[in-house]
C-alpha cells in the first residue's frame, strides 16, 4: 500500500527568529511495505512535539557547535525530527506490531515517521511502547516524557531543593516551567512564576497553585520586580530564559542559592541579548549555576518521576497546560509561535484528522 | 609604654580602579599597656598582605551587598582589617604573650593591629599562634593561610578534578592563580594559565611548571587563544578575572566542564565589563559555574592541604611568588598596584624596618 506523506523541512538555516515562511511543506509518496529482512518500523504520527531547543538545531553551521554530544544539526530540506507519538501502521520488527501505540524522540515533523532499525542498531531501542492508557494519549508526549523529566531531574537534582526554600521559575507557563513550579509547590517550597501575559499569570495563580506570579513584560526594572516578590531572596532559581532575567536573580539570590539553567530562549533568536551575571555575586554569594539536559538524569530519576507524577495526576493535584495546534500545514506557525510567547503550556501539533 | 601607630584609611568610598591618592596615612598615640581585666592583644605587624576582594568592601554603599555573610565594610576614615602577621607586644590574654608570633586575618593595615577579645568574643579565637619556622615567616600570611586555602579548596572541593584533565587558570602568576596551577601539575593536569607580562609568562612555564602560559594582552581574540591551547577542549576553568576571559572559557569548554570563580578581578573596577557567558552552550555542554570562598571549606581540607603543601614543599616541588613592598607609607601603592597587574605573585607589605 502506498500513501501520500506530507512533511515540513526548512528552505535554509535559521540564525534569528523563525518565521512561517522559513518553512516548506513537501509531499513524497510512502510505501507502507517492509521488505522481507528489514526491521524498519513505520509509524502514522498523532501528536507531534514543537520545541525551542530545535531552532539551535536549525541555526547555520558554526552558530550551533555541534560537538555536544547531543541531538544534531537539522539541515535545509531534510525530515526534522523531534518527540511525538503515534500508531504503527508498518513493521519489519518482531517487537512492534501493526496498531501499537509508540512514542520515540525521533518522530518526523510530517504525517509519518519511519524509523530505520537492524538488530545492531541500538537506536531502534529508543521506541517504546506506550501500553498505560489511564490519562491522556497527549500526556506521554511531554509530561510523561522529556518535558516532565527535564521538570522533575533539573529541580530534585540539579536544584537539589530544601522544604521551604524559595523559588523563582522563569517561562512559568512553558511545558517544563508548569511543571517545576507544580513539583515545587508540592515538595513544599514557596513558588514565583514569571510569565508573558496576564492570562498566563492568572493561569499559574489560579489553576497551577504557585504562591505568586507576574507579567515580567510589565515590569521595567526586573531586579526590583524580584526584590519585591521575594523581600528574603531566591534560594533556587529554574532558568528557562537567560537574558536579563537571569541577571536579575543573581541579583536577588540568596548565599548558597542554585541556579538550574534548562535554556535560554530569549538568547536563541538574538545573540546580542546575552546576559551578564555579576560575577561578584557569584562568588560572594557562592552561587552555583548549572546547565543540564534531561538525558544524563533519565536512568537515575525515571522511576520515582513516575511514581510520583502519577501519584499527584491521580490525586488531581498535578495540572497539565497543553496547547493544541492541529494538522501537519501547522507545525511552522506552531513552532514560530513558541518564540513570540504565543503557546499557554505544551505546544503540539495533533494530527488525528485523517487517522 | 606608648608609640606612634601609623595606619592606612581611604579618604572616601572608591568605585573604581583604586590610586594611592584614595588613601591617607593617618598617625596616633598607642598604648602598649592593658587594663586589667581586659583580654586585648596588641601586636606590632610584620607582614601585611593587599588582596583585591577588599576593594570590593571600599565601595559605597550600594555598590556591594552588605548581606553576604562576608567580611564588612570598609568605611572612610577607619582602619582596614586584612590577612596578616605580626609580633606581641602587649597582652592581657593569658593564651598570648609578648614576644608570640601571631597571624589573623584581622590585621590592621598599619605599624599596628590592636584585637580586642573577651572571653565571651570569639572574633579572638581566630588569632592563630604561628609555631612551624621551618618556613620564611611570610608564606604564613598567604601559601599556609587564605590563598593556600583559596587555591587548595577551589581545585580540589570545586573543580573535582581527574587526573590527565585540562585545566586553564586565569590571573595565573597571582597569589592564588599560581598555586592553584601548581597544585593542578602535581596532581596530574595538564596546566594552562593567562597572565599580563612576557615576564609573568615566563615565570609560569620556566619555574612553576606549566605546560603552557600567554599573555592575554597580546592576544586579540581570546577565543582563538584558548583554541589554540586547547584543540580539544577545556575540562576545569579556574576563574580569578571574570569579564571577556570567561565568556572565552565557556566557548571552549569540555561537556561536564567546570569553573570555580574565585574572583572576578575585571569587574570590581568597571562593571561595565561583565562578562556574558553564552548560556547556550552552558545547557548543552552541562557545565557547572560556581562561586566559593575558602571558608567554606576550611574545615574540611585544612589538614589535607596543609600535609599535601608541606610534602610538596618540603621536596622543592612547590614554588612560592611573593611580591614585596616596604613600609607602612607603601601599603596604598601596594594594593593600587594590584588593579594594575603589577604584582607578580602573592603582593605583601613587609614592616621589619622599625623592629
Amino acid at each position: 500500500m502506498e500513501v501520500t506523506n506530507r512533511y515540513v523541512v526548512i528552505k535554509h538555516n535559521i540564525d534569528g527568529a523563525p518565521l512561517e515562511s522559513d518553512f516548506e511543506l513537501r509531499t513524497e509518496a510512502l510505501s507502507l511495505w517492509i521488505e522481507p529482512g528489514k526491521y524498519d518500523v513505520i509509524v502514522k504520527n498523532l501528536y507531534l512535539s514543537v520545541d525551542p531547543y530545535q531552532l539551535n538545531r536549525m541555526k547555520s553551521p558554526g552558530c550551533f557547535q555541534q560537538d555536544m554530544n547531543f541531538a544534531g544539526a537539522i539541515c535545509p530540506g531534510q525530515k526534522i525530527n523531534g518527540d511525538g507519538i503515534g500508531r504503527v501502521v508498518a513493521s519489519g520488527n518482531p517487537e512492534f506490531k501493526e496498531g501499537d501505540l509508540v512514542s520515540w524522540y525521533c518522530m518526523s515533523w510530517g504525517e509519518y515517521s519511519i524509523i530505520k532499525m537492524s538488530p545492531s542498531n541500538m537506536e531502534g531501542a529508543k521506541l517504546r511502547k506506550i501500553e498505560m492508557m489511564e490519562f491522556p494519549l497527549s500526556y506521554h508526549v511531554a509530561l510523561l516524557s522529556l518535558s516532565g523529566i527535564t521538570a522533575y531531574a533539573g529541580f530534585f537534582e540539579v536544584c537539589k531543593p530544601k522544604k521551604r526554600e524559595k523559588l523563582f521559575v522563569s517561562g512559568a507557563s512553558g511545558s517544563v516551567g508548569s511543571l517545576v513550579g507544580q513539583y515545587a509547590k508540592l515538595f513544599g517550597c514557596y513558588v514565583v512564576g514569571c510569565a508573558g501575559s496576564q492570562r498566563k499569570v492568572d493561569l499559574l495563580k489560579e489553576k497551577l497553585g504557585f504562591d505568586e506570579a507576574f507579567n515580567y513584560k510589565e515590569e521595567t526594572d526586573l531586579k526590583s520586580a524580584l526584590k519585591r516578590y521575594f523581600p528574603d531572596g531566591i534560594d533556587i532559581y529554574f532558568d528557562n530564559v537567560g537574558g536579563e532575567m537571569l541577571e536579575a536573580a543573581i541579583e536577588n539570590m540568596n548565599p548558597f542559592g542554585r541556579v538550574a539553567v534548562c535554556g535560554a530562549i530569549s538568547e536563541y533568536t538574538d545573540k546580542g541579548r546575552r546576559g551578564a551575571p555579576n560575577m561578584v555575586n557569584v562568588v560572594y554569594k557562592r552561587i552555583t549555576i548549572q546547565g543540564f539536559l534531561a538525558a544524563d538524569h533519565y536512568k537515575k530519576v525515571y522511576k520515582d518521576f513516575l511514581s510520583t507524577t502519577l501519584e499527584h495526576l491521580q490525586g488531581g493535584k498535578l495540572h497539565v497546560l497543553e496547547d493544541m495546534s492541529h494538522g501537519v500545514e501547522s507545525i511552522p506557525s506552531a513552532f514560530a509561535g513558541l518564540f513570540r510567547g504565543d503557546n499557554v503550556g505544551k505546544k503540539m501539533v495533533e494530527l488525528l484528522a485523517d487517522d
